[in-house]
């Protein structure tokens, strides 16, 4: 009999919930619950039946979670017939602490607490679904698994930032990655796809989803990434700067009288796409950039330029490389940020096969000619399955 | 009869000077004053006779230029019997405006001041030194050499930062990049070194000073560098950061209780290998790197680590890479700089020859072994000479 994990992502205004069997990656079911302690909140359900949307207030998570079971009791799949073995929990932040999934007790949570000033954006809601999870599930096995995880395999010289190594030792300021169950499944996908072992393969992820960034993968193992202490260094996001020379804060509060939460907010929501070109949806930016708009070409661009760098970086890291995988929605179906990001470089073995790359397809592919030293493919990335497969681990399932 | 160009560098507390023959590149005479206005100056004079020092309270930079003058007059060579043709002053930031020197007039002066907000450190030093220097030389033509005008070729995509697009529009924060006068020099002299057209060389010049900066350039033209807005973005320097996880400002603020200003003054004064290691001096580090002493160790790595990465970086940039080039102090000197930033990048053509590059040399070398299709070179930059040069030129000099 197949196993099921209940995964959980809890942001702060929003909780994302999945059925998932284990052993195929499907979701039996899955829903969103929106805008949580807003006025009007929205529950999507998804089932066997199909899809069903339900508008009205959602106080906390802990209603937002009792929806959810709601939804499961009353469109399906009941989770008393798939009898669920353990509930994950996408936690962002695991600090230095945490290089595997991990139970979850009294203790974790202190730790994932102590966490909270590394990721005050995402920790402290992470750690509302966790408790409201163990409440309503108290006879479940409950599993952390932390995006900064796969990533804790980084050399210090990767890590480790230019700074009074006091900010590093007393202040756990240092390079931590995030995305990491992505990049985790996603490589260890590649290595199926190309029927290799994955211990003998150098590849090099592209997430690039709202959030973005890249990794250098040795033998499975992460040896670097783009993101930083938090989420928002590195490549060009949907409304995250990425990389900035680190002298423009000083600068908008000296010249422009803006305090550094301003600063720090500006970074994190009217910046990358959104701050270029207006607005972070990929697929209207290409449509704009079809149409010959110039401000999105500029957008689109940085963004990729960006990206090319980084495939460079990492190629230099790696010292060969087997792989470039694409992957998330912008990664999975921007054949023209592909095509754009590795123009040119045939010298380091590259050629994307432009039949393949812009064919329409879902699954994962290869998009690099045949004759291309490195492989380039697609590789939709999964982190609900990655989350349910670690999970399971942990509880000593399967 | 060769000419002489005065170059004159000018610090926030420090007056550089060079009488440079502009074609020969050699310094007839040169000088250093030091802690202006402090209790207590230094004026450091070079002269055909040898080396004169003095000590004692020097006020104000007229002051110090002053002292320059009467050193050439005393302990030679003689300013009246070299003929000088024209004074060459380097100015650290030209924003957009400037993409070539300029003589000085009053409205250049106006258009430098403009950009102090831009390089608050160093655009008021380089007026002062352009004030003074026109008192004390007003029949003297005097023209502003910028270290960002060789970058003013990079095309938006490399200088736009994902930020909101009316940062740049509306208040100049983009990328510049800085050390141009150096990247200038070093590219065209490695192409003179290759004996090969510039027009058809890429080139990585690393310039590796207490400053550090990387540029990529395609044909004489500069279309990547890793300084930025300011010079402190990029490689790991003598005490500043280079790049930085951007939301670790706000982390400081809120978690430490510091001001913006502690943060920006701490990246600037008190970090890269300084913060690391406890100083900025590139040999002891290395002293004690071969001594074992694993905080040296760390801060070479991630010196090093960045360097491959921005190696790689550009590389991928430029999609063919003609040279790599190492210059100033640590460039120059730190075999094992070069040996650790390039190990590993055989896929990329580039093999270090050990013995080459070990060996103690002075001048423009070759340190990659015959066969290895980029060369690396180490070539000493001049930019006194490359200010002269183009000093000359503005002032239709030979
Ligand atoms: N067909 C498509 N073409 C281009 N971009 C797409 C397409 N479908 C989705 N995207 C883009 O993918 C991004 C979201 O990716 P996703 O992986 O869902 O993000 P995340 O999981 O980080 O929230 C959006 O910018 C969206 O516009
Ligand atoms: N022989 C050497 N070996 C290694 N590093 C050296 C050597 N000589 C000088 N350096 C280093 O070069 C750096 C200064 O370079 P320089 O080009 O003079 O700097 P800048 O012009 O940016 O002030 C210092 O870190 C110094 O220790």
């Amino acid at each position: 009999m197949s196993e099921h994990v209940l995964v959980i992502n809890a942001g702060s205004s929003s909780l994302k919930y999945s059925l998932i069997d284990a052993g195929s990656g499907k979701a039996a079911g899955s829903g969103l619950v929106e805008r949580i302690g807003e006025a009007e909140g929205r529950h999507l359900h998804r089932g066997p039946d199909g899809e069903t949307s339900t508008d009205g207030k959602i106080d906390t998570h802990e209603d937002a979670l009792r929806a959810a079971l709601d939804a499961f009791e009353t469109h399906g799949p009941s989770l008393d017939a798939v009898e669920v073995a353990a509930v994950g929990h996408r936690v962002v932040h695991g600090g230095s602490r945490f290089a595997d999934p991990v139970l979850i007790d009294d203790e974790l949570i202190d730790a994932v607490t102590a966490l909270v000033p590394l990721a005050p954006l995402h920790n402290p809601a992470n750690l509302e679904g966790m408790r409201v999870a163990r409440r309503l599930f108290p006879e479940l096995p409950q599993v952390a698994v932390f995006d900064t995880a796969f990533h804790q395999t980084l050399e210090p010289a990767a890590y480790t930032y230019a700074v009074p190594l006091a900010w590093r030792d007393d202040h756990d300021i240092r390079r931590y990655g995030f995305h990491g169950t992505s990049h985790a499944f996603v490589s260890a996908e590649s290595a199926r796809f190309l029927g290799r072992d994955p211990a003998g393969l150098n590849v090099i992820v592209l997430h690039l989803g709202n959030g973005c960034s890249a990794a250098a993968i040795r033998g499975g193992v992460s040896v670097d990434t783009s993101m930083g202490m938090t989420p928002l260094e590195g490549l060009v996001m949907g409304s995250r700067s990425g990389d900035l020379d680190p002298a423009i804060h000083a600068h908008l509060v000296r010249e422009l009288g803006w305090t550094v939460e301003e600063v720090d907010h500006a970074l994190n929501f009217d910046s990358g796409l959104k701050g270029l070109a207006g607005g972070n949806d990929f697929r209207e930016l290409s449509t704009r950039v079809e149409a010959g708009d110039p401000v999105a070409q500029l957008a689109f661009d940085v963004y990729c330029h960006r990206i090319k760098k980084y495939v460079g970086a990492y190629y230099a890291v790696l010292g060969t490389v087997d792989a470039i995988v694409f992957t998330a929605g912008v990664g999975q179906n921007g054949a023209d940020v592909r095509a754009a990001s590795l123009g040119g470089l045939e010298r380091l073995g590259i050629r994307i096969d432009a039949q393949r790359n812009d064919a329409a397809a879902d699954g994962s592919r290869l998009v690099s000619a045949d004759d291309s030293p490195v492989a380039v493919l697609v590789i939709p990335t999964n982190e609900e399955w990655q989350i349910a497969r670690e999970a399971l681990a942990v509880v000593g399932g399967s």
